[in-house]
């Protein structure tokens, strides 16, 4: 990967720094390979350096490619002494990924050295996936559908949340998932209302609709889809919502091209859902980049900043949440192409492939 | 509670704070009872005030108790917009909690606040569990260790660690804990060296120890306890570190009671490790805090600071990890009773109770 070099040196270019200070673990195992939970990264014109402690000395020498290794006994003495041997004066640093207090601490340590917080420039470092990582998150989807697909038989009246949202995540360990992406959603009824409500005892009835928010984790990369269920025949609310997002989340994939603005892609969604006169129940963004981390660059929406670009990965997920009663949950992963995009994740949308039960009828 | 009340109460006073802004989802929490993964809470001496976002308004109106509920649109804005309407001249805030860039923006929007970052104070706000707490800890703890007996018969020459990892955090949850405490941790032969070994495909042999550190999660709170299992017949290095590693634990535990410096229980332990000749392969600190967050105050290190205290949950888990060939960690959860301590995690750390395998002879 050649990108993220000549990004890096037009950072530290503009800004005249001696380097950039990594302190997040995504962007430093995207730099450097290192994939456990502590460390920092130092990378300048002339070197790139992985810094952690003992716990860490031995999965840094198996992991940590193109990148000097050094241990510190304590991280922030250690991180100051570090750079105080390279005798720097404008320290670039991931501003997002470094606590107040650490901060702090740091510039205690360090006080003459001028601290340049970087965050957006750094953000956008990872939203244009290289081949090999798309692979990985191509991977991510196919062991998550799969995983639901095993399990989809048993989304029926009298099921509590909890159970299948423990199965989905135990089938796609069983499929060579790392984990989960996130904590699994498996919300019904009036739980279905909140966004992001977590798999309760509570057991699914006839009449409900289940969001099913999931993805899995593929060396480091993550997948992210969410189905909507409907159990039994669907009212004519629950129609009207289904389709309405459905509709939305189509307008939105239409305008999906390099160039667009990501404010364009959410307001596609949003209008959709406005006419239909459930503006005021689909209170999130439309989406989010998915990479390394389940959230990352870009973020569609209604003030989200700048243009999609081939290579982006994000999420396309409107939603209806009607307090009390229920909602719908509709999402796509893609990767912009081109000429447009392409969808990563594959399982139907159509509301007639997500009814699982029909009272009197055969059971799905 | 009401401990926490008078705690809040002197940080105020002492500082001369309007109040105080909680920005992590651990004090959060323990303070107003929200279980989501966004949001913040104000706490001055008139109110209690919790902010979300739509995502969370349906949580917060079944969770939040003791708080009135506010929802912003946008998170820096909201927060600020509530500030200003309080005439906020002196803000203590959670400074291990926002990253610098969030601090930097907020602040941005209140150019004429002071900013007072509360650390250690705040910190140590949770260490001192409350009887409904630990009980809980208490659940937490029994669900790990009933989970750990259910598959002990399955660690056997020829078992990757993941199928071991897996099947444990599975049992885990089946037994009624909300996930892992922490991704759970199976690493045999030269993989126990690495401290924070992630399981992987490896398949366990014959003649290897196996660090297992594992612990479930009930409303809440962590358990953590780690063993060390043989595969059969321990050689004299094994039997030697292993050994080493329980008279420090045991050295570590009687120097608990109200009043013991958290430096003092550390010392104990890494003098034991010390005086064998090991004090180089023991690089981590024996302890931490365990609750709400899996690692909290109080941290037992050779640089820690303070004492403990009647009521304080943490680990004692000291350990040697010889490079390229294997390790040891044996960790208790203890609660800091009147008189001394109270064991919480109840596996037996015996070697010969952990002695898993012994080729030709009966298998364990």
């Amino acid at each position: 990967m050649g990108r993220e070099s000549f990004i890096l040196k037009k950072i530290v270019q503009k800004h005249h720094l001696n380097g950039i200070l990594f302190w997040g673990l995504e962007n430093i195992r995207y730099l450097c390979g290192f994939t456990g939970s502590d460390g920092v990264l130092w990378v300048s014109a002339e070197e790139k350096v992985f810094l952690s402690d003992f716990r860490y000395e031995e999965q840094a020498r198996q992991e940590v490619q193109n990148a000097e290794r050094r241990t510190y006994r304590q991280k922030i003495e250690g991180v100051a002494q570090f750079l105080r041997g390279r005798s720097v004066k404008r320290l670039g640093f991931e501003s997002s990924a470094i606590s107040f207090e650490n901060y702090q601490r740091l510039r205690e340590k360090l006080p003459r050295v001028g601290f340049i917080p970087l965050n957006r420039e750094i953000q956008r470092l990872r939203a244009c996936k290289a081949s090999e990582e798309l692979e990985k998150i191509r991977r991510a989807v196919q062991i998550a559908s799969r995983s639901f697909q095993d399990i989809e038989g048993r989304f029926r009246p009298g099921v509590p949340e909890r159970d299948l949202a423990d199965l989905l995540e135990w089938r796609m360990k069983r499929r060579g998932g790392e984990g989960p992406a996130f904590p699994t959603i498996v919300a019904s009824g009036d739980r279905a209302a909140l966004p992001h409500g977590r798999p309760s005892e509570k057991r699914m009835q006839n009449g409900e609709t289940v969001i099913v928010d999931f993805g899995a984790r593929f060396q480091g990369y993550h997948s992210d889809e969410t189905v909507t269920l409907i159990l039994g025949r669907p009212s004519i609310e629950q129609r009207r919502i289904y389709d309405t997002v459905r509709r939305a989340q189509e307008r939105a994939l239409r305008t999906i091209r390099p160039g667009a603005k990501v404010r364009e892609i959410d307001g596609a969604a949003r209008g959709v859902i406005e006419r239909a006169g459930y503006g005021r129940f689909f209170g999130h963004g439309t989406g989010h980049g998915v990479g390394l981390a389940i959230h990352e660059e870009p973020i569609l929406s209604p003030r989200g900043q700048g243009r999609i670009e081939e290579g982006m990965v994000f999420t396309v997920e409107p939603g209806i949440y009607l307090p009390g009663r229920g909602g719908v949950r509709l999402e796509e992963l893609v990767v912009v192409t081109a000429s447009g995009f392409e969808r990563l994740t594959g399982l139907s949308k159509e509301l007639s492939d997500n009814i699982r039960f029909r009272p009197g009828g055969p059971e799905f």
